[in-house]
């Protein structure tokens, strides 16, 4: 595979990918004293990081949030000097499952006692049930085999009665990985659900998973780390082929050959699948890249004159398990318009992806409308941003469905030869965050630094 | 995307695939009157039918049987003058389910009556829901959902009680698809179960699925219906974007573009994922595609001096489904040595696909023992073929897990502008077996056709 052609780059490490996941690899070597060429397939760094703007103000298009618990997202942001806000509560959550519309405050909803006892006996045995998932081998849970042979769906109908708790349920998988209790395995959301260490810190604002947010927007933070790596960044190069021999590695592209003593390929499970291997990945790597299905999720945000929804002593949350729109945020900063950012997940993200970009906004009005009365009507901006039909990214987070992680699971993190895998699906922890990829990145710099003695 | 290079080949159709499926659809479209080029990544064609040898007989890598009601299969042979021979099936078949080894006479193994009962049972039933399966929309049967958001296991816990029963539905999918029971959904099973006719097809040979054999072996039928399209087919010619405009489709590939005015993708639905699109596929039939792993099969046979089990009263077909080799076929030819021809399916193929080739002939070997006795010890020749690790094949058949057929099982055949779509995958007849591969290129050539009038 023309490997009688002269390669136009040479370095150390090669690194597939140019989010966050490659930014922080690529980081990590040169600090260590290795050269690294970054390729990146698209026109632009950040993967699920992406720059956009509303009514005339800078948003994040994909990733936003970095938790109360993400350390290394929280360092990286101070050492580049990105100023972050906490995500504004004030007010009462609007909560939509099992056909009912109840206000929440201090996070309690108003609903029957069988239904609250459910909840927090279900917060217990998830608790207790991940605890037994081990981060390294998750395949190697005590009970692996029983929980990977159903969906989460499947798992839900035979231990939950309440409606209200059966919907609840439901709401995490599609929230927070965008992706529906029918088609995930139950072993695969023990795992994640102990990666983001449990119910607390996903359903929580401040002090959990969505606590910060950065001036600029978080995409300034992929930006400023990019700059750092200056020209090693090579944009519009997606990788076509990678040649594997005794010595090192050889990645095809169209602007030419790029051979490095190893390579880190730090992007989602499934577009790895795009990449043709020579030789051929062994079958447990190319079957776990064909069982990650990326979810599937569209962002949106709405803007008004005003943040009238704080007037009405709204916090601006949604939890949505009925309508297409599944989760709202206040998303207003000071001295801006009042500014809504939302999403449609798993199903509804699939179906909102064949309509157009106006019936979409129409769709968001009328759900905002059913959440916070007439003054929703009228906006004075929308955006939306389809990751399912993102390029060299398909989707949002690779899952795994049934089956997968049992059998093929053990690839995840496995080296084949000198190529390494990083990105945030590989994460023991805070998989499918940005500081899952954060850590992913280190993690496989890390594995290359200790095989590669210069 | 190089629009401004003149293509190296221009056809009314171009076809993407060398198996079965585009074969068909190529020799239909010449019929009526189109031009066609065929691209075909790998050096040769037939796609799953492949030739090899063993022990100085050639026999098929891949795809090998005829069923009894493979019609349009059975007249190309035919056409073709390829001389075809029945699935020896006399005496006694050996049947290893739920840690038993037991022998059938005339199909019916000797369990408890309560065993026996409860697959006479699960027959009818299984006959009855998968009637109950649209055959070009299975997506709206009436249980469609409940029945997409369970595994076939879950399935089969839920609904069988003896072990034997367990044991005989767990082996449906994983000898006929290549598939887990856990890993796949129970609509997505009745639906091919339907297309297969059901339980009484499937595990038929004479009158059933595996009926008939060809002398010199099925991928003759691809090489001379290949030969027939002459140099309309480019071997080595993978396609690595395919751009779309309102007059047509230009594949581009590293020997350049080609451009019709309509394109067939004759390919399993996961290796397309490998191709890139502008402007990018609907979010329905990319998430289709990331929904749809290749089962994991490798073929194996084994060649004695003579056919030795003939002798001792068996017929040489075993079922195991507590061993490593699923299913186990006579394939001896008149004046030929003894041949048995196996396979390792869904999680053995996986495990088997780790190790190398002399480990897995003493696997084999082992296992013959235990059904054949000591006879098996002493082998004359051995070859296998694993699928999974089979460049742009990826392995045996797509299936799909729970939550893909409801969500994303409507883009299966749904062309997408000017892409029409082929591959036993996409049959609503036989999907799964080399009669849907061909039915799908007689359909696809036909859209194409009636929307095409030169």
């Amino acid at each position: 595979m023309g490997s009688a052609v002269e390669p136009v780059g040479q370095a150390d490490v090669i690194v597939i990918g140019a989010g966050m996941a490659g930014l922080r690899a690529a980081k990590e070597l040169i600090a260590a004293g290795r050269t690294v060429i970054v390729l990146e397939a698209k026109d632009r760094v950040g993967g699920r990081l992406k720059h956009g703007k509303v009514a005339g103000r800078a948003v994040d298009l994909g990733g936003q949030w970095a938790g109360a618990h993400h350390s290394e997202l929280l360092a990286e942001a101070e050492r580049l000097g990105v100023p972050g806000y906490k995500q504004y509560q004030d007010g009462d959550s609007v909560v939509c499952l099992a056909g009912k519309r109840t206000t929440a405050s201090f996070g309690v909803p108003d609903w029957p006692i069988e239904a609250l006892t459910e909840v927090a006996l279900l917060k217990s045995r998830w608790d207790e049930e991940m605890a037994t998932v081990p981060a390294d081998a998750p395949w190697a849970a005590p009970k692996a085999a029983e929980w990977d042979r159903q969906t989460v769906e499947t798992w839900i109908e035979a231990n939950l009665e309440t409606p209200e708790g059966r919907s609840l349920a439901r709401a995490v998988p599609r929230s927070a990985w965008a992706a529906d209790a029918s088609e995930v395995s139950y072993l695969w959301f023990m795992d994640v659900l102990r990666s983001s260490e449990g119910l607390d810190q996903l359903l929580g604002l401040q002090g959990g998973v969505l606590d910060t947010k950065y001036v600029g927007g978080m995409h300034l933070i992929a930006s400023k780390l990019a700059g750092e790596l200056g020209d090693r960044i090579r944009l519009g190069t997606a990788a076509l082929s990678v040649v594997q021999d005794d010595d090192g590695v050889l990645v095809h592209t169209a602007k030419g050959g790029f051979r490095g003593r190893f390579l880190i390929i730090a992007a989602p499970p499934g577009p790895i699948g795009r990449i043709q291997f020579d030789p051929p990945l062994p079958t447990l790597r190319d079957g776990l890249q064909q069982r990650m299905a990326m979810g599937n999720t569209i962002k949106w945000w709405m803007a008004y004159d005003t943040p009238f929804w704080r007037d009405q002593g709204y916090s601006g949350q949604v939890i949505d398990e009925d309508g297409p729109v599944g989760v709202v945020m206040d998303d207003t900063q000071d001295g801006d318009p009042g500014m809504l950012v939302g999403f449609f997940d798993g199903e509804h993200a699939v179906a909102a992806s064949g309509i157009d970009q106006d019936a979409r906004q129409a769709l968001v009005v009328s759900s905002l409308v059913k959440f916070f009365g007439e003054a929703a009507a009228t906006p004075i901006g929308y955006a939306d941003n389809d990751w399912s039909q993102e390029p060299f990214t398909w989707g949002y987070i690779g899952v795994m469905g049934p089956g997968a992680m049992t059998r093929f699971g053990s690839a995840l993190r496995e080296p084949v030869g000198r190529i390494h895998w990083a990105g945030t699906e590989t994460s023991t922890e805070w998989a499918g965050y940005i500081e899952g990829a954060l850590r992913s990145g280190r993690r496989a710099a890390c594995e290359v630094a200790m095989r590669d003695n210069g």
